[in-house]
């Protein structure tokens, strides 16, 4: 924790919500404060997108829909996460977006910086390219971690047309590079169909199991969580969230929507789910804000992040499960 | 029940639901029958909205939208509403845009006359403003009244830039009024973060009960409707919709939209589990078209008016509860 | 099946999704090989239209939306089906938009050469009027069939303005006709109120069940299964899909939205449990795209399409019941 | 003019324009009033239509853009339509959508009775197809009239799938049914290739001088308007206005858009420059609400309508041509 | 001008126009320079709005439309705005949405501060309310001054509601308390009809000369031009521009369109016409994003306060009239 | 010309413009006629856009758009495309989205082959990248051409983060590999500030002149087609069209968009004007649908293509200047 009293966001009661620059959740910038906890920093790169491009304009309108949040307390969480701790908007990563091996080592490069033991980034992209220069800072800093990973798609392909960082590759660059924990990784939320038969068992190879949302059907969010937090336990985990892994209803503003996806209550269930698991590090990515509607999908990540900013603040307070809160709940 | 055969809506065999004008549900005008049971009301402001405005033209959207309604019988709730009761389209209070207490004041002396003890009435709004003067004329017909209310927020904060009647204060200043009867009311749907950690405390201090989101999520829609029934009983209720209660993916027209809302199917079932509740007023608020995509927003916010009258007039003959029908017919 | 080896779709590795031209799911023009197992054809008509016309647009609508589907494995259904099958896209009929006898004539016998006793036809809509010169010609090949419909509305009404086949209308048409196997058909999801409370007993007449979305509230989507199958046997099936089964937020591109729908999971999982049944034709229908957003709703229509399409080969390959071996996975 | 002092408009510094039911400019409804001048009438009919439909919604949707109309004073006609005359709203003509015969038969029908020597109807469709029935019943009463036709399109063409009565067709069928004085009629607006080079000479033969965009690129509007004024002379004109005559820019929301058409400024221009001219009747047409944004073409088209009601005012009072007006203004 | 080396935008080739926080044009905020020339503030209240409501969020949406200004050269005008001066981006002031007096007094009391001698405020609204506290403001520092105002409308009307300031009647405000030079002031762009044929001669008694559309079809933009600056002169001029000037099809992001207005090459031509003019002060408001499309408006209103911005600064340097060059241009 | 009677479009009076797969105005495929003399080509990338992406959709929309073409007889042309000439729809090339270079290569590679002394091709974009690769390809046929260039921007800018070739760069390329002939090339439609005010030297330097729309403004169209008339006389012209030479307000659907641009039917009087100028090849680019609104930007772009066709068969038939004509025609 830093040792000053947390500087907040602007009081929303002289200030309407709807004034002023919109830094994250009107958080301040990285250089109004002397020292921070967690970061939001946005990846505006979508260069590796193969069907609807417009993530570049991710960080821009994640950031305006942030406005609505009201970050004093959050109740299922039961934490004040820009009270408890210092959360500032580092602004947006600069890469190139013609080249994307250029992109990805600029996006690195800018990255790691921000890291550290102590200090966490959350990134909004962008396409879900950007996941593989964060899991390369954030193992330089934390070692090999495992991913949980949100999504509609596997993104475990090998390569598009010759290219082998892609949106849809980043996952199996990731296990390549050794930047995974053996046998850690899961997939929440896959589901639809794919080009080959064959692209589940390479996956199972890769060490990641699977919740497809057809399984979640059957088992509910509560069996999820429990499959999710026996096997990630202590160790770190990096969480990233394809905004497609809810339905195309909830989040139209995106790349690849893909019918039959999570509702908004299962995956902030999940999320809450989550309270106590070691998250070193995390996305929201795949925001394409040209096809959203009233901007519902970027609230939806918007919401998320904090979200997740919750669970890393309350990680470091040392928080008991929300899964088992729940439980206990139920049973009254 | 009015002595009169009800006047029913234009007969759609012969002129097509998209022609004429737009009264709700293609109803008669309040002058153009005798007496009426139940007046449908628009109430176009919204003045008192902190982010996005525009629910000034939530009545127009509502009414064009209430063309789709075949209203002949509710099969769910087997009544029909506009063959047993004669209801009517009362047109729209007229007030200013620019007052806020101004406003308010005529919006209580227009709702007052079209109120008697066996005529209900139910506003459409306009922002969430608009249910305290609406809440001021029923209690001076009914005396205090409990409050079901539907919405993603408390609605009971103290004041916005000094302003003590606006869209998130006005249960406050119902619950100060003396307008509700204590221990009695209930919020349904709440959640998302808060300002305060002492928001709930205070909240709780007014006498609200609260089922959130998340709740839901754990005990289902039937304990809810339990809960809901047990702790109204026979208490006159008055009956508070915003329709941000849903999620944005089924409401995305509204001002302050907030993830993980109700599916249409809860929200539905849980006004239909209140057959036989003694709603003695109510409102459905927060539809701002501008935001709408396709009117659904619009359309749902009809269907819901639509619900209620069928509980009121259900209530006039003395309904069984659904929620014991319901429990009878999942027993099967 | 077709003895040579189906030719499958451009290969998306090669040639990106977006580009070409947008035949269904990137699969051979009927006219490209040598014959075929299972056709697509569009059939677009929307004159039977009561409220929001548009669906004259849903065949080109769906096809764009079909670029997405990776169409090699579909792993809910264990199937290949442009591996094992010869699909092919058979372009759209041609009909007249101003004369609704002259158009349904039209149709049925463009239709009926494209069927035969070992090919199948998935029609894309066009309003839900083209089911019925669908069900004259599927009849002619293999007698009367069980209706299996996926619908808000009964589609079971008599005339309107005079007018006997028209979408609200064409069920009662084919039951009066004797297209229907006695006492076997279905509607799912009804939902909404009516016009008469007539409609219902009338409806039970023509040998309709009906499972609405109220039910599935209460007993869930495997008992819904159960029920299906049961009732199903191994009669040949027609399944129309009107779009409208699913919520307004998962469908706003329709012409008669009605809230509280199916969510798409739950159509999906419907879908999927009938793996086994007979089903000999198909339609998807009533996807308006003006009134679509970010194509969500042609997104689910063309994965309906795909999960008939993998119904359809399984069937022809024998495949057990997936309401079976989901109850096995449950009880896991 | 009727004898009783015309009762206008709901007065909007005592009620919002957004607020209660949208008749035209918030007028008078006809039952309301003992006589009238002037009826606006809505036709929504759109079954003739054959690209995209939705002109069935045209007449609420310019009812609802009219809200915005201040209809006290024409400064550029130096008219009060309002005040001058009795100016009712007529509500919609109630016309199958199924049946082109059936609905042009019930237009006219119902069409006729609010015509009479000293009587305007203005009609706002619908599509192209009510201008027959609407020409018909006027004929009837003014014997014929010449035709002012703005249009992007010459709608003089014969069949399509064999029907002969369409929004591409009247023109021709008011030709060969006499309803036009011969020789007298005119098309301005025409852009766009055609099916045939042949149709321009047709349409030669049925009496139209045509002025194409690019003549007004030429020529410029004064010297159109004195073209139109000349040939019109003093005969009895019904003006038809195709919204569509505008560019796609100004009027997206229509069926058949054609690059390259009148600014709105032209438009209204041209109408001005009409003053004096005999106008019996008038339609607004094409207006397709589902591919508008943020309701412009509809206000054109309110715009248009009212603009129509002080050319008819005006002529009643005996008023100059405003082309000479302009002249003059010019010269100074 | 600002001694030090003005501090210019972000470099658009470092770092993409789509990254990083939206201030206006990527220029520096405030507190990140020591001094400056002029300043661009937004003012986003729209409590004065009459229909449409929304301008709160203009400030928000021009900036981010503002990404794609390239600020570096501006050709028409043969200025570099951003580096001859020193620009900064302000931020918002912070006003209560709820009560128009007190909006009006915080606007005034936070732009006063910002203004001097020798420095220029640029006000993003924001409905047209704001104009008054900002001529209050302008006016304490320059003594009176001539208002050249681009509207639709004259907003010199007296009082909506009994409400004094509304974005209608600032205008009559301003000049019953002084603040405007006598006979000195010019409304452009006024067009439709109103509410009373008396409201253009009160408006003539205010001092206001109009250019109407009208006029503009008749005389051109060059004669409009002469007319302006030979009015102006050098008086000190406040330039308030409603974005509604333009007709809806270039901004349809607004609460009061109006059909026939100027096309966006006559607005730039008219602004660019006006080099030399001694502009003290400046607005662009009742941009209302809710209502626009693919960001035209807001682009429209961010060149026009680009266009602003080199008009300020070319005065700075003592420019000739650009009217007199385009007329040399003319001739060659 | 072809030996072979021209294959035409589909016949629209049989099958509905709607229906049927969307070929460039419905024409026959590349591969269903004996030989062609003009191919529409759709080039699917976007790789090089700098802010806006999604010109990727472009042919796919422009396609569909071009449905509503009825490509007969072009009056303002006085030819008949389709009939006079072999034109076919060449379907899509297919390129890597990833990486610029190799995207080059391939549309190089694949575009050389369809083009020949005779025969002509017009691509459809994809962002402004391509031209770069068609150039190259044509000057292999036809040696270096002059570029007739509608744009808002002069696309001969240096790089863009490092990278040589982007859409914003592929003019100062193609002069530097001597692709263009000397002193003969011309921008239209240019606007708006720029980065550098050297830009415009540079640009000189490099063989262009720029007609500005301040130009027009001043000179008017005739005299702008004079002067490229003039410029070109006899020279071999590829003509490359950036929709955004358009005004947002034509031509919302595109990713840079600048105020203050082309109206439509000066766009279209310019291109008739060049009736009789030797057009080699062309293209059409810059169509990002997901900005678009009621496909009003693909119909102008599909518009554009087929006045593009009308000029290659008249240059063919040796048609005399359309100038000429228009000048005539305004002397009468």
């Amino acid at each position: 924790m830093t040792s000053h009293k947390p500087v907040g966001p602007v009081d929303t009661t002289k200030v309407p919500r709807y004034a002023g620059l919109a830094t994250f959740a009107k958080l301040p910038q990285i250089d109004q404060v002397p020292d921070y906890d967690i970061a939001i920093v946005g990846v505006p790169f979508d260069g590796g997108t193969s069907y609807r491009p417009g993530a570049r304009f991710g960080p821009a309108a994640v950031r305006e829909a942030s406005r609505l949040l009201r970050p004093g307390y959050h109740v299922e969480l039961d934490v004040e996460p820009v009270n408890e701790a210092q959360v500032v908007d580092a602004g947006d990563l600069a890469c190139t977006p013609y080249d994307i091996a250029q992109a990805v080592k600029e996006i690195e490069e800018q990255a790691l910086p921000l890291m550290a033991t102590d200090k966490r980034v959350i990134a909004i992209g962008g396409d879900h390219t950007i996941a593989l220069p964060m899991l390369r800072a954030l193992t330089a800093v934390h070692g090999p971690v495992a991913l949980l990973h949100f999504d509609a798609h596997l993104d475990t392909w090998d390569t598009y047309f010759d290219q082998p960082v892609t949106h849809g590759t980043i996952f199996r660059r990731a296990f390549e590079e050794g930047l995974l924990v053996e046998d850690s990784s899961m997939h929440i939320g896959i589901r639809g169909p794919v080009y080959d038969r064959a692209d589940f068992l390479r996956d199972h190879e890769f060490g990641f199991q699977i919740i497809r949302c057809s399984d979640l059907d059957v088992t509910g969010v509560p069996a999820a969580i429990q499959q999710v937090t026996e096997r990630l336990g202590n160790t770190p985990v990096y969480v990233s969230i394809d905004i497609d892994v809810l339905d195309p209803s909830y989040a139209p503003g995106t790349g690849t929507p893909e019918m039959g996806g999570l509702h908004s209550r299962e995956l902030l269930a999940l999320l809450r789910g989550l309270n106590g698991i070691n998250i070193v590090g995390a996305d929201v990515v795949e925001v394409a804000p040209a096809y959203d509607h009233a901007d519902i999908t970027s609230i939806a990540a918007a919401t998320v992040v904090f979200d997740l900013l919750g669970l890393m603040v309350n990680r470091s307070k040392g928080a008991s499960f929300a899964g088992e809160r729940d439980l206990e709940r139920s049973a009254v």
